[in-house]
């Protein structure tokens, strides 16, 4: 059985999530969860979608990842599945997974057909009424087909946008701040492979960042360091202490990029 | 195998809860273990109450479900056993079951029978040393009459009772308050069923909220609307924002309703 | 299938946990992952090292246990693999792993085999690229021999000392706050078995605890007391209150000890 993956704004202290994986179970029995997190910060749509962007690729194939941030829920956005490098992903047509479609091959379908719904639906909790058990239904083997037709007017956004500001600089944003306090910045080696390999500078507010270090033990303790980590992305980081709380930075900061 | 889910008070940062997945396991190492939550705030019986009974409805008949809310662990307070609905309830005697046993027909037993226990026992973790392991052999096949007798004299109480203090008035209470803010309050649907089509009035504080929304998203960025919720009850909530916060009330917070 | 357990600084924000499951099930997709907590305080070791010595006995022989609390990650420290009462552990050797194998008869070896790997290696997460793998294929029958060779010169220290200060007084320290704010120390019954049955006092700060109870509800409410925890650690403990914030104290907090 393929494994089904959650990832909300849900939190961790009410009956929501447990009642996701109650549906699910209940209907495909012997598939796996993997929560990826519920820690989303309520109503942050790009949290979420940065979130399931730099998970889903650990999983293996075939695997069917639910992504609800949904502040518009029971309004007339729609529920959305996209099929894209061999996995699903379900959730409301809103951008949280734009991270997915606006960078892999991808055929995004409207979930339509209420035969794979819950018999009863609310206007506030969709994650229970239509995607736990669209994912579960899948997971047991209904084709993405039957789900709903593909769509081509689905949002598009470019979440984590570069702009070019002069002939070495661009401006991003930090798109998370981790656990640790480490500024996850838009600035990517995939986008950027220079980051990789030249010296630069990152402006967070009034201060110019532009050691880089190589591990985060390479940094004196309250030094704020550059690194890539390890998804790609250039991060600011302080050894043992928090970024965010030294820079007074966080999630939608502007930052600053200079390659030399 | 069935299902074994768990409710319970001990927060996420401790080896409790992977202690009693491991007793669990050391059992019954096919069964599936689900977490409702362990946010529950500590000692709290009447959100762990109503948690367990939000959630136990979604899950597949023969699941068991573990709900340890125990302030008063090792004193004489007995560990009891709810039969209802297909499913089986496990949690101390101290009301933390009683808005199953108040509202299904069941039979409620002692968890008497130490030959499912632990061998050894501590007065300050039944988690482990009783409900676990009794859950894991009912997931197992013990029958339920194996592990106690049936008892009639169970802790009756009715945590979410209504008064009704005028033709047209209730007086309630906040359940709970979720994740996003929205105060879950007392009047359910169920009891008063008028709440669903006809105009009400919800006295929070000083506050009188009347304004009727049909999704989250239709009421004014801070501004107080109700809604039915997902479970039923009547909800006050924010447009992306608390009003838990915005109209200073927390779980247990006295709510006075109107009927128009 | 084995069960993994995951112990680990990562918190539950980010896609860090949900990233090593799915590297985890990419290898192994039948094993079972239990999480044993995830919260452990960013960079302490002490607390990572309490946490997987309380849990680990409780899951079943050939369980594999993950822990990596590492903010070494990248540098010359090595990954480590202890096998010690019939389990497996892995995780840095910065002491994280001492509370196993400073009490178990044990083999440690140095994770070296970089077959059983990740392909690609970040220097910033390897609870991802390294421990997660090589938990994944032990799970699947890779022998301990086959990771990496015996070494003897792994991280000796100990983390929970107690001294001696006189004939009857002990002098130790808080080594966890619980998530209801008692205070677990490191006298154990198994270092000193008096504290089982004489009466003691415990020097917290300035304030001198005597009073022994058998269960937290015979406290009284704002009462601190003493009592033996569940794992066997004298506890400081308040009756539905947080010892910790009573007092002051949090971990690391010197304790002295007087048995009578």
């Amino acid at each position: 059985m393929p494994v089904i993956t959650l990832t909300t704004d849900f939190g961790d202290s009410d009956h929501f999530v447990g009642v996701m994986k109650g549906v699910i179970l209940s209907i495909a029995p012997r598939c796996t969860i993997v929560d990826i997190t519920h820690q989303v910060s309520p109503y942050e749509i790009v949290e979420g979608a940065f979130t399931i962007s730099e998970a889903w690729r650990y999983f293996p194939k075939k695997t069917i990842h639910v992504a609800v941030v949904d502040p518009g829920v029971g309004t007339a956005r729609r529920p959305i599945l996209v099929e894209a490098a061999g996995h699903c992903f379900l959730g409301p047509d809103n951008g949280v997974l734009s991270m997915i479609y606006g960078r892999e091959k991808c055929k995004v379908r409207h979930i339509h057909n209420q035969r794979f719904w819950l018999p009863e639906r609310s206007n506030t909790f969709h994650g229970r009424d239509i995607f736990a058990p669209v994912a579960a239904h899948l997971a047991k083997g209904v084709k993405p087909a039957q789900i709903g037709p593909v769509i081509g007017d689905y949002l598009r956004v470019d979440l984590a946008k570069l702009e070019r500001t002069a002939k070495h600089c661009w401006t991003g944003a930090v798109l998370k701040v981790d656990r640790f306090g480490n500024l996850i910045t838009s600035f990517h080696v995939r986008d950027l492979p220079e980051i990789a390999s030249r010296p630069v500078a990152v402006l967070a507010g009034v201060r110019s960042i532009e050691r880089r270090v190589g591990n985060f033990a390479q940094g004196e303790f309250g030094e704020p360091v550059l690194i890539v980590g390890s998804s790609g992305y250039l991060e600011v980081a302080v050894n043992q202490g928090s970024a965010a709380k030294l820079l007074g930075c966080g999630a939608g900061a502007p930052m600053e990029l200079t390659i030399f």
